[in-house]
C-alpha cells in the first residue's frame, strides 16, 4: 500500500495489520490484558481483562506480534513470565496472537506508585475531587512515594519499553496508557530518540487552577514526560483544551504554543494534542450480550424487580461516580412523585473497587447506608425499592443494561463512561439514559440523553420522573438517536487515529524547518503564573 | 475641571469630590461600614466596620454626601435606621459625611442567603472547597434558599437602591460589592437603565469546570446579573481572565467576546472586564500603628515568645486559609529542623468567624487540636511551641504584624489577602513573608516574598527553615521590596480605577455604533459545552 493513499478513516484490521509490518507495537499500561490466578484446584488460570483499553487494542494487534508490558499485580503473573524462558507470555495463551511482558517492581514501590501517587494524589486530582481545605496534605511521605515509587515504576516500565526496542530493526510504536504512566516516554526518549511515542489520557484533564494545585516540580514532571512524546491524545475536545491551556500557563515548563495546529513545542520538538473518545467493541459486546448465562441472569433481574419498571446503574465503588447522590435523588424522586411509589426498581449493581484505599471502603459503607435508609423508608409489601448488589459480575451488568427503563450514569467527573454507550446499544426496551454533563461521553451523547448537573439531586430526581414519563416514541427515538451516535465511534477506530497522528507527528519530523512560531491564541495578559 | 483633561491616575480626593459633584454615589455590600450595638449599660454604640472596602470606600466617600446601603445586623441597627427619620444615619454619627441606610430582610430569608447561599454554596464554589464526591448536595433547600433567599434579599437591595436614584437628579454611580449581590444589577438595570453600574468581586473567580458545578439556572442568574453591570472588577488579571472563559464556555447565556478590550457583549450592551488590587489606607494603618494599646500588645507578645524569634499568623478561622497545613508545616519544621527547637515561637493570632456555619466550628476544633499536639511533642521547659489565640482584637493583629520574622500566609485560595500587604507596611524586624502563590497578593508581591504551594507542608516547612535561615541583607532587600510594592497602590487608587472604567463605559454607551464584533480569541475548537 503507498502511504499516500492510506485511509485511516476506513481502514480494516486487516489492513492495519499490513500497514504495522515494519513496525513494533509496544503497548504500556499499568493493568494489562491478562491475569494469572491459581484456582481451588491449585492450576493457573488466565484471565482476560475487560477494560476498555485491552478490548480496542486487541483487536488491532491480532497477529501483529506486538508487545504488552504491564505490571505484575499477582504471583502467579510472575510465575508464568519466569516460566515462558522469554519473559513473554503468549495471548490468547492458546494461540498467541501478541505478547504480554510483566514488570515485577518490589511490593512498597508498588504501592507508592499505585496507592499514594496514582489512585490517591493524581486521580483525585483529575477528577476534582480534592477536599482542598483539608486533603491532601502532601508531605514527606508523598515526596518520597513520587521518587521512590512513581518515579521508579516510570522507570520500571521505560527500561522494559527501551530494552524490547533495542531487540528490534522494525520501527517502535509505543503506546502509554493513562495516568500511571506520565512520567515514562521521558525515559524513553533519552535512550530510544527514534522511537514514536503516543501517550493516551483515560481520565479528565482539569484546567490550570486545579492543576497548580499539584507541587511545581511534580507538575514539572508530568509535563516534561508528556511532552516526550509525539502525539498525546485525550477523549475530548474539552480535556484537550485544558492540557493546552496548562501548558500556556504553567510556570513549570518553557513552551511555545501552536493553537491552530494543536500543538506545543518544547525543547526542539513539536507535540500534537489530539482528542479521540475511545469506544466499544460492538462485536464483542454483542457476542457477550447473546450467552445464555446473561439470558438467565435478566431473567433473575426481572424475577427480583416483580415486573416493575427499572431504574439501573452499573459502577465501580468510586467516588467519582457519585453514587450516594444518585441514591439521594432516588429517595427526593419517591418522595415528592409519590404516584411511582411501588411502581419502580432501582436496580444499583455495583463491583468492589479499591479496597485497600480508606476513603473508599468509607465510600462503600455511605453507600450502603443510602440503599438501606431508602428501603427502610419506603419499602411496603413486596416492593424492594433499592435493590443494591457489589459483586464483581460483568455479565450481570450486561443483562441489567439489555433491561433498564432508564439507566442513571451522574458521575461528577468521568473521563468517558462506557456503561452509558455499552446501554445505549444493549438496551432493548427503549430505556432513557441519564448522563453526567461532566462525562466525556456527554460530549458525543448531548441530545440524545437527559443531561444530569451530577451535583444538584433535586433537578436528577425531577429528571428521573421526567425519564419515566415520556411518551413511548420520544423514547423511542432518543434510544435509537443514542444507538446510532455510539455505533458511529469503535474502540478499532480510536486505535486508529491515533497511529494516523503518530504517522502525522513523523512527518512533521521528517521536516528539514519544523513550524514552531508561537501563534498564541490566548490573549497575552491571560498568562497568569 | 474639562472632562477630557481628567487625570484619574493622580486624583486627589479633593479633585474626586470634584468630580462627583454632580453625580450620585451608591454603594452596596451585605456587612456596611457600621454597626450598632447595645453595649453593657444598655446605651447603643456604634462600631464602624474595619474591613478592606470600607477603608477604601470611607476615604473617597468624605464630604460626597453618598448613600452605603447594607443588611442590617443587629436589632440596633434596625432601630437606628427608624429613628433616624428619613431611614438614613450619618457616617460618622457625630460628622456626617455620607450616609448608611439599611435594608432589613426578616430572618429566614437572610439566613437563606446568606448562610445558605453566600457563603455555603458561592464561597465554596469560588475558592475550590467542594469536596465533589460528597459536598455540597444541591436539594430542594438549596434551590428554595436561592428563590426564597438569595434571589430576595438582591431583590431588596435593588429596591432599596432604585428608590435612591429615584429620588435624584444627578447621575447614578452604584458599586455593588461581591458574590453577596450577584443578582442585585439586573434588578436594578430592569427600572434605572441609565444608571452606571461597578461590580466588583472579592473572591477569587474559578474556571469554567469548577464554575459549571452549579446548576445551570444559577449560574444563568449569576451571569444574567454581572452582565448587568456596566463594568466588573476583579482583583487579578487571572480572576478576570477566568471570568471571561466562563462567558466564553458557558451555556448559560449567549454572549459576544472582545478580548482585545476585554468586553462582552450581552443584551445590546457592552460589559467592561476589569482588574483592580485593592489596597491598604496606609495613612489610617501608620496612625493605628502608632496607638498606644499596640505598644503595649507588642510588648505582651514580645514577653509571651520570651524574646525568641517570631512566626506569625493573623487570619479569621476560615478553612480557605489553610490554617491547619500551617500548622502541620510547623510541626514538620520542629521535626525535622531540630535546631531551631526552643528558638522559635508560633503566634497564631485568630478571629472566631461564622460561627453559626457547622463546618467553621468544625474546622476550628481542628485548629485547637493540632495547636495542642504541637505543644504537647515539642513543648520544653519555658518554651510554648504555639501560642494561639482566638480573639476579635485588631489591634492585637497590627502589633504582631509589626513584630514578626517570618510571617506565613498560606491560603488554600484567596481573593486578595490584605495580613499580606499590611505585614510588608507595618513590620519593623525584616520579616519574611511566606506567602500562598494561590492568594490574590502574590499577583503583586511575587519577588518580594517566598511562594509557597498551600497543599505541600514539607514543601512548606523548608521554607520556613529558608526563611529563618536567610541573610540579613537578603531579607532586608526582600522586606524593603515587598513595602515598596505595597507602597505604590493605595486603596483609594483602587477606587479611582473603578470610577475612571465607569465613565470609559458611559462613552462606549453614547457611542452611535458599539462595536460589539466578536473577536475571539479563544480558537472555537475551545468552546466546548
Amino acid at each position: 500500500m503507498e502511504p499516500e493513499k492510506l485511509d485511516f478513516d476506513d481502514m480494516t484490521p486487516r489492513q492495519l495489520r499490513r500497514y504495522l509490518q515494519d513496525k513494533f507495537v509496544i503497548v504500556a499500561s499499568n493493568r494489562g490484558p491478562l491475569e494469572f490466578r491459581r484456582d481451588n484446584s491449585g492450576e493457573i488460570r488466565a484471565r482476560r481483562g475487560a477494560g476498555g483499553v485491552v478490548t480496542a487494542m486487541s483487536t488491532a494487534l491480532l497477529a501483529t506480534d506486538a508487545v504488552w508490558i504491564s505490571a505484575a499485580r499477582t504471583p502467579e503473573d510472575s510465575e508464568m513470565a519466569r516460566a515462558s524462558g522469554n519473559g513473554k507470555v503468549g495471548m490468547p495463551p492458546e494461540d498467541p496472537q501478541y505478547w504480554v511482558r510483566f514488570i515485577r517492581p518490589d511490593p512498597e514501590p508498588f504501592r507508592l506508585y499505585y496507592d499514594v501517587i496514582s489512585n490517591t494524589l493524581l486521580w483525585f486530582m483529575q477528577h476534582y475531587m480534592f477536599n482542598v481545605p483539608e486533603s491532601p496534605v502532601i508531605d514527606r511521605e508523598t515526596n518520597r512515594a513520587w521518587d521512590e515509587g512513581y518515579r521508579a515504576v516510570n522507570r520500571l516500565f521505560a527500561e522494559e519499553i527501551v530494552s524490547e526496542i533495542e531487540q528490534t530493526d522494525r520501527q517502535p510504536l509505543v503506546f502509554l496508557q493513562d495516568y500511571h504512566l506520565f512520567l515514562c516516554a521521558r525515559y524513553i526518549r533519552e535512550r530510544a530518540p527514534h522511537a514514536l511515542i503516543h501517550h493516551f489520557t483515560h481520565s479528565p484533564w482539569v484546567q490550570p487552577d486545579y492543576f497548580h494545585l499539584l507541587p511545581t516540580r511534580m507538575r514539572r514532571e508530568i509535563m516534561q514526560g508528556l511532552l516526550s512524546c509525539d502525539v498525546v491524545g485525550f477523549h475530548t475536545p474539552r480535556y484537550a483544551a485544558n492540557f493546552l491551556q496548562c501548558c500556556h500557563e504553567g510556570d513549570a515548563v518553557r513552551v511555545s504554543l501552536n493553537m491552530k495546529k494543536r500543538s506545543v513545542g518544547y525543547g526542539g520538538r513539536e507535540v500534537l494534542v489530539r482528542h479521540y473518545p475511545i469506544s466499544i467493541d460492538h462485536e464483542a459486546l454483542k457476542k457477550t450480550a447473546s450467552r445464555p448465562e446473561v439470558e438467565e441472569k435478566r431473567r433473575r433481574l426481572r424475577e427480583r424487580a416483580g415486573g416493575r419498571i427499572l431504574l439501573v446503574r452499573v459502577d465501580r465503588i468510586e467516588p467519582s461516580k457519585n453514587i450516594v447522590r444518585g441514591m439521594e435523588a432516588y429517595r427526593l424522586f419517591l418522595r415528592h412523585f409519590p404516584h411511582w411509589r411501588g411502581k419502580v426498581t432501582f436496580a444499583v449493581l455495583l463491583y468492589p473497587s479499591r479496597e485497600g484505599i480508606p476513603a473508599y471502603r468509607r465510600y462503600r459503607e455511605s453507600v450502603e447506608e443510602s440503599a438501606r435508609r431508602i428501603n427502610e423508608e419506603f419499602a411496603s409489601d413486596g416492593w424492594e425499592p433499592v435493590y443494591l448488589e457489589v459483586e464483581d459480575d460483568y455479565l450481570r451488568s450486561v443483562a441489567a443494561l439489555t433491561e433498564y427503563d432508564a439507566l442513571m450514569v451522574n458521575p461528577v467527573f468521568d473521563g468517558m463512561n462506557l456503561v452509558a454507550k455499552e446501554g445505549a446499544v444493549l438496551n432493548r426496551r427503549d430505556g432513557v439514559i441519564l448522563l453526567s454533563v461532566n462525562a466525556g461521553a456527554y460530549a458525543e451523547m448531548r441530545g440524545a440523553v437527559l443531561p444530569v448537573n451530577p451535583l444538584d439531586v433535586w433537578d436528577t430526581a425531577q429528571l428521573i420522573n421526567h425519564a419515566l414519563s415520556m411518551p413511548a416514541e420520544r423514547r423511542r427515538a432518543m434510544a435509537l438517536r443514542a444507538r446510532e451516535i455510539v455505533m458511529q465511534n469503535t474502540s478499532f477506530k480510536w486505535l486508529l487515529r491515533q497511529i494516523q497522528n503518530l504517522r502525522r507527528a513523523e512527518r512533521i519530523k521528517k521536516e528539514e524547518t519544523p513550524h514552531l512560531e508561537s501563534t498564541l491564541k490566548f490573549p497575552s495578559w491571560m498568562k497568569q503564573i
